[in-house]
């Protein structure tokens, strides 16, 4: 999940001297410092780049507003012919700053601590440039992939290719892990969660593999719940990104064979603090006991979080890892 | 779920006469109506009440607003001290024209038609008291439930009492089945679900049988995932409603063998229509040929729907019950 944000007066700060949300992700000094922010204040094992999963789209060529309180705002993309107006050579010039950050926090991370990059799944992209913006009931981009899935597969195949051009820019800059996020997997039927969520995150797989071998791929399929397994067994991923809502006994006996596992405290644990988070925190450790295990959120930290139960979780990990 | 609602013209003719959303659920001449509205278009096997999860928090004397555009506002509960200003012994005489309105529904309607009577699952129902409104993260009720679990136990075991009490007056009224709705079931970690969703669920359906032991209990965790199995196997429903995206191989081999399946088509397939609607339907019915089904979407009817689409899916559906 995201480390940096709200929760840290630091970030709030260089925030508020960004301009828009967009600027900051663009601005390669200003999108390292607040990568690198929490790792100051915490003993953590990665790190991950600041940034947004609607770079993409942005970087395709589709109008991206950040509005404050409302979340992102799209120029919707709703047909096929929509498409002419997004452009996959647009990628690497568009998103060159995002390199630049990768690049820069590569070069100032200490060789033990690992720079994970990653980007939206394709599914989770195309809801909000199709549906505009958050949705509820995702009724326009649900609508399109039912009715018209030749054309709705369009849209699904220029994001593999552009998620694999993204991804494969910030392993050359220096990433050394990605994560595929896919926070909208949790909102489709079975056939059409394999459509749209499970083949599309495998070709992005299989087409990184193939030009950059060594580089662990995790995927994040929030909310899948019955489909979990379908996914961890059939996308290729190398580690599974656990909801908070995932059982861990399950999880263990049905994913942990063949695949790293990572999860899954919920963030409110970490609002909540003392005896409940260390108790919450525990029953995981307990639970991937002798498993790998890639300790984190199960969703993205809260703004109002305390940063000292932030300190606390770390150091109550960094004990149990030693 | 709910049959009634702003897809039908003459719901949206009674609405806009009917003052606010909550005297539409305490008049009981206008809930018997639209209520009824859908049975006289379509040929369904079973009518649900027309009514609203949060009657039980209001019933029992908290302050609940439903604003247009908005959703349902409260006046939140914030800890056990708050619980004072609640009173089970009011349900009874505010919600009578709930009561009076399931005994005229039961009048009306036709011996072959089931009359289904409904309340929120106690989670839920507190996430709304606790939230003061839809949540996006739930931090206030699940910190609460987290950090003081004894004192978050107390609004817990005031709600299975009060959704006892109101279930059983609808039954007294007329209603055959009865429906929990856990709409925020989804948003748990394992252990927490079971204390919050399950147990609570399994007192309700242990003191509802005691009452009425023929009442069968329909259960909807939505979005409960992983914990699917739990909840069926823990709670001791009748049956088990399934959201859009619980994967039905998967719900026959695990979930069907003591219990009747309820669902699950995707509300978006009824917007769609055509080809990909009747196919998502013969898909459920074919994995469930064989099997007791109520047949049903996995989530609320969307107000976009066209009426035409829902008298097709019944038409093929009373077709293949033939």
């Amino acid at each position: 999940m995201r480390q940096a944000g709200r929760y840290l007066p630091e970030y709030r700060e260089i925030r508020a001297r960004a301009g828009s949300f967009l600027d900051l992700c663009y601005a390669p000094d200003l999108a390292t410092e607040v990568t690198l922010q929490p790792l100051r204040r915490f003993s953590m094992d990665a790190a991950i780049l600041f940034s947004d999963i609607l770079v993409v789209p942005h970087g395709l060529g589709q109008q991206v507003d950040f509005r404050e309180g409302e979340g992102p705002v799209l120029d919707p993309v709703e047909s096929a012919a929509d498409l002419a107006r997004l452009d996959l050579n647009r990628i690497g010039v568009a998103l060159a700053p995002v390199y630049e950050a990768v690049a820069r926090i590569s070069g100032e991370l200490p060789s033990n601590v690992t720079l994970i990059g990653f980007a939206g799944a394709p599914w989770t992209v195309a809801s909000y440039m199709v549906e505009g913006s958050t949705s509820r009931d995702f009724a326009r981009v649900k609508a399109w992939a039912y009715g018209d899935p030749a054309g709705f597969k369009e849209l699904v195949n220029l994001l593999v290719k552009a998620t694999v051009e993204h991804l494969s820019r910030q392993i050359g800059a220096g990433a050394e892990v990605v994560q595929l996020f896919d926070s909208w997997a949790g909102v489709l039927p079975d056939e059409q969660f394999q459509l749209w969520c499970v083949e599309p995150v495998a070709e992005i797989v299989t087409l990184l593999k193939a030009r950059h071998p060594h580089i662990p791929v995790i995927g994040f399929p929030r909310g899948a719940g019955g489909q979990y397994l379908g996914y961890a067994t059939n996308t290729g991923v190398d580690c599974v990104g656990l909801d908070t809502t995932v059982p861990l006994d399950w999880a263990v006996e049905r994913l942990s064979d063949a695949r790293v596992l990572q999860g899954n405290l919920d963030p409110v644990a970490l609002i909540t603090g003392g005896e409940a988070m260390r108790s919450m925190a525990a029953t995981i450790l307990e639970r991937l006991a002798g498993r790998p295990l890639v300790f984190n959120l199960g969703h993205g930290i809260l703004p109002s979080t305390p940063p000292e139960h932030v300190a606390e979780l770390c150091e109550l990990l960094r004990a149990d890892g030693d």
